[in-house]
């Protein structure tokens, strides 16, 4: 009971202040708290001279005009004139002078400079800092930009940078039904009101616009690729218009997912057969529709023939087939098909691993020019550790697009802290060898490796109606990470780390250091503590909450665990070397070489491709049970680091977060232990072998981690 | 286009400032804006003594610290020792000397008083501001009191104060389910998080107590009526007693309701017969083992053999053997039982207005001692307006407790503006003529009637996980007047909304006329645009959102529309009178014989009790047709009226709320004209008489309002 109470006391010390709620996210625009730079700053921005009307420069102006206010706690004057530290904003286009130096045509649609210049105006020199570009949407850019050089305490003075997305689309896919529950959203329902759409204009809805705008992102995809077709009908169209209003100035297009069954549920048709002369039209036909509500819409998004949605298979027809159909209908206005690839059937008695590559590989070459391959970074579902997608690399006459999970569905959802932009890069980065050396991922989804004139990449959406937007503080890294790689995959980690802890909570360098090295360990201390060694999908099933290795019964073979660890008396894992499924055979041979040979396979890796023994004898020395445990127990270990490091950062912000997190990471160690016990007092039952020496025994018995049910977990179907 | 432009522009001005979200409710404490008001207050208020350090004491503390730190923008100093102008808080027995003049037996458990003392020590006389009570709750009450008084610009001087709550059980019900949704919620969802409880305390669940505490509600009911009994389970009892913590200091107990069938479903019992030697023995063992999670649990409410719930019926038992079943397992440890009177069965035939009184009437008497009826104010469900519901007055023997619905399920759900205090006030101020003139329902539900010594009063809760809790940003002043009222049931609508106002808003005059007049006039507005001259129940089937007089085809009669109306070529309007449904037999003879007479009936009661022809010539001089589409009309025109009075406080509150309710209100004057036209056509079915002359034509047809569909219309079961 004391435990309590002084709990209770030391929250109710911040409901005084309701500090830090975490709204503002990444663009909170606080006082510099640093008197010198903030000196420096004011003598170096005296007035900021703005060019242009439009919404988009509206935006811009408005969120420098706030970011400045807020930061130099001063009210910076807007002028016509140029004069010495201005910050002049302008597109190329707009009759201002071309910046010395910048060559504009590398600029693009999007791209910016920020340069530090001396104008010479009526014999004085004048220093000003130019923001410009080719585009409205470049200055906005170019406003985020250099308000983050603020927040994160940079200097001004000499400043010539130039910045070009790498990629075109830069997509969040929101899994967000029509009645506002989320499929694997754990941080409340959806933001999207439909009901008091189109009249009603949530703040969140520009607040959204302006968090995605200050990372790059520019596309949204509003439903759930499991799709309902009345998102198609006009009374939803006309709430679809209300939000691509409010988006439109942040350079934000709005798509939706397109119910393959469509024309017969919404349409009264008999058929959707892509190939059906009246299907084709129906889909024209609604198409002109939609641009009459949306003259910017982005395009269609389809999840077809996988996990009971509707497709052209439907009518033996391909892929291909029904992609083509839908971008024929958006091609005229400039729209594009986003195909999902993660397509399997358990008809089919083939490695789930290997289906999508066996659908959509043959089919390379036969897509429209404005069809992307959404394909997933893995070839299971977002596991904790995936090897790349042996699709990448596989089809190079067709434009495949990412599809990362920024939610965090088989990451502790949101509960667990998880930084994931080292899971993004170790993907990005992966070399598919496809055209040699060098053939990275990144390369693949850029366009640049096979030259296609249109690039994507989307990461699932971890936002919802919580005061916060992702409920654990730390998911905002995630949706931040991923605006700021798909923009340029190039970044590090650590730096994305850096400038989103600057700008969330403070630039405090003990705080920094501190967080920054919890987030950069926290991905691989998940795997250890959920899936080491190569394991993979064997969590609760349908809620996917906490572990359930044991689960067997489940109604098709390739939604049980044990389909996917195969433990038995002689060891564990799944066997896709030529002896076994042979997936590995869908990766070029310099990528499945190693990985196929057990001396050589990465030990992150092993499972995923080997059956190994239960004694046998790993890099580290010891049997392969015994790294098991190690592995386990030390990301148990590892856990616990994080709350202690934590805790030692109390202080250094406000309240409010560090209690939150501290909560956090409390039931992280908490699960953390649960998946380690249930794991292996589980395969234990296989190896017949003893927990090595010195681990604390398990808290309770394979039965009670067996028997726990969790019927509200969130995230999944009915359950919000 | 320009339009949404504009308006998006308008809304981007605000985005800048993060504004005012409404999130803090009508605890802001933001700096007094009257500079000489100001100094007065800094002037009275030196420093202040706190005596004792219980939870609630210290919540106490940080709310006047906090408060005073925020209204006054500077730190008032704690002291020990009593200085000239201290505010000094206590509690009688801790050794401070009683408050000359105070009565603090009167003051009971609850009541404070705020007195101006001169005290004379070492000589001197010291003005002092004394916040006493005989418990700390007491304190903490005076201590939001006082805050108030500050908060809306009162003199702090010659302060003599006595406030002690006229209603015992002041209790928010919660239809909340286990899965987040909330029955009739349209404020996002459930702000109780059972999946991360225990172990995450939301900042949420410790404002929403401050917030009750500061209007003096003490007990939260923290699930749906319609109840699953899971949350009686152990993993469920953990995170209600995590809640329970939290509210604790805040003198607020929290109630579950029990679902009847609990024994069967969760105990493997066979029966849930309440005279059962084992039922009874399951309940006892399972109040024990609440009771060690929740040492204070208040105790059950429960809604039986209603609308598909299981109760005692079902064992051909009375409502009072299962209630007292319920009553006795509890009773050891000071629990109470909240049985509904919410009851109706489409198998009888009676009328459903009369089914509640036909069922409980003589069951008076037979109650245990801890058992309260609870009764909603109106004898059918929540309408717009309704008669005092017949049971008041009815059973002197049996503490009856108030049951008014907070959201707003018939009243615009969250995008109608509609002050509910008249509606309370109308029902509280009845007289029942009971025990003769005088005889008010507020007697009743006090207990002074007939000398209870238990009385209570519930209010449907209307919060959600929104930021500003409630949707609609008035929908916090109907919480903050159900409070207020269960406080003080004699506080005058007009006082409570210029005290809400002024704490929410500003206290700027111009501002507080303009919308207090706008709130006292809000709820006959929307009576003369959904339900006039005593309509009732013909909205939407299901969600209940819209106007549906057609609706005759739902499973049970009483669920229909067309039952209540009872429109035909005669006339319309339900026969409630001898020579019909005789429902008015059910009231004292000094209501029925005025309500009963065509003549004296008055006429918002009119077509609750009569069936009137269309030609009927009103008190007016216009016909019943002519009556009922002026009554219409002037709703919706004095729906535009509140559009133009909100539209003139532009400037004199903050941009983000003022937009807000500026968009809610355009839809609120859609839905008038929605609710207009569709009736008015369809009742002109029947009368065959035109619109009179001048008044403008429907913009549909009836088919097209018939036609109308909302499938993800909130509040209603799966819907969010």
């Amino acid at each position: 009971m004391r435990k309590i109470v002084s709990l209770f006391i030391l929250l109710m010390t911040a409901s005084r202040l309701f500090a830090e709620d975490g709204y503002r996210l990444w663009l909170r625009y606080d006082k510099i708290d640093n008197s010198i730079l903030l000196q420096q700053y004011r003598n170096n921005i005296s007035s900021v001279v703005i060019n242009g009307s439009s919404p988009t420069i509206i935006a811009a102006r408005q969120e420098l005009l706030a970011g400045l206010d807020g930061l130099l706690a001063k009210k910076v004057p807007e002028a016509k004139e140029i004069k010495n530290n201005s910050i002049v904003i302008f597109k190329k286009t707009s009759g201002f002078p071309e910046t010395i130096g910048v060559d504009y045509t590398a600029l693009g649609e999007e791209g910016f400079a920020i340069s530090t210049l001396k104008l010479s105006s009526k014999g004085n020199a004048e220093d000003i800092i130019a923001i410009s570009a080719n585009t409205d949407m470049g200055v906005l850019y170019g406003v985020f930009y250099f308000l983050r050089l603020l927040q994160t305490h940079q200097s001004i003075q000499h400043l010539s940078v130039i910045s070009v997305p790498k990629i075109q689309l830069r997509i969040l896919d929101h899994w967000d039904n029509l009645n506002r529950s989320v499929e694997r959203g754990y941080a409340g329902i959806s933001i999207w009101n439909w009901h008091t759409l189109p009249d009603y204009i949530d703040q969140r809805y520009i607040d959204y616009a302006r968090a995605n705008a200050s990372i790059g992102i520019n596309g949204s995809v509003l439903t759930n690729v499991n799709a309902n077709a009345l998102v198609l009908t006009k009374t939803f169209l006309e709430k679809v218009a209300a939000l691509a209003n409010v988006f439109r100035p942040y350079g934000i297009k709005v798509y939706l997912t397109a119910r393959f069954s469509a024309p017969v549920e919404i349409g009264g048709l008999k058929t959707a057969d892509p190939l059906n002369a009246e299907v084709q039209q129906w889909w024209k036909k609604k198409v002109d529709t939609i641009y009459q509500y949306i003259p910017d819409f982005g395009g269609f998004l389809v999840k077809a023939n996988s996990e009971g949605q509707p497709g052209p298979q439907n009518y033996q027809r391909t892929h291909a087939d029904g992609a083509n159909m839908l971008a024929d209908a958006v091609a005229p206005y400039g729209g594009i098909v986003m195909w999902r690839a993660f397509v399997y059937s358990n008809e089919t008695p083939t490695d789930r691993f290997k289906q999508a590559y066996d659908e959509f590989k043959p089919l390379d070459g036969q897509f429209r020019k404005n069809v992307l391959i959404q394909v997933k970074n893995g070839p299971i579902d977002f596991q904790p550790r995936e090897p790349f997608h042996p699709l990448f690399g596989s089809m190079p006459q067709t434009p495949l697009m990412m599809e990362f999970q920024i939610t965090q569905e088989y990451l502790g959802q949101a509960t667990h802290l998880v930084y994931e932009a080292p899971l993004f890069k170790e993907c990005i980065d992966a070399d598919t060898y496809a055209k040699g050396k060098g053939s990275t991922v990144a390369k693949i989804i850029d366009g640049s490796l096979d030259n296609h004139s249109i690039s994507g990449i989307a990461g699932v959406a971890n936002i919802g109606n919580e005061r916060n937007w992702t409920g654990h503080p730390f998911g905002q890294a995630n949706w931040y990470a991923f605006g700021r790689l798909a923009w340029d995959h190039d970044l590090a980690s650590a730096q994305i780390a850096d400038e989103w802890i600057k700008q969330t909570f403070t630039n405090n360098k003990t705080f920094v250091d501190g967080v920054k090295e919890i987030m950069l360990a926290s991905r691989q201390i998940m795997v250890n503590y959920m899936t080491p060694l190569g394991l993979h999908h064997i969590m609760g099933t349908g809620n996917h909450y906490g572990p359930a290795p044991w689960v067997n019964n489940v109604g098709r073979a390739d939604w049980n665990p044990v389909y996917y660890h195969r433990a038995d008396s002689i060891g564990i894992g799944f066997d896709r070397t030529s002896s076994g499924s042979n997936a590995l055979s869908q990766y070029t041979s310099t990528v499945s070489g190693p990985w196929s040979n057990l001396k050589t396979c990465p030990d992150e890796y092993l499972l995923w491709f080997h059956h190994v023994p239960w004694n046998y004898t790993m890099r580290s020395g010891r049997t392969l049970w015994g790294e098991l445990c190690y592995q386990y127990y030390s990301g148990v270990d590892s856990a616990k680091w994080m709350q202690q490091t934590w805790n030692k950062m109390e202080g250094w912000t406000d309240e409010e977060r560090f209690r939150q997190v501290k909560m956090l990471l409390t039931i992280q160690e908490k699960e953390a232990v649960w998946w380690r016990n249930a794991c292996l007092l589980y395969f234990q039952t296989f190896s017949k072998m003893p927990l090595p020496d010195g681990y604390e025994k398990p808290g309770h018995t394979l039965e009670y981690y067996k028997g726990l049910r969790f019927p509200f977990a969130p995230g999944n179907g009915g359950n919000l």
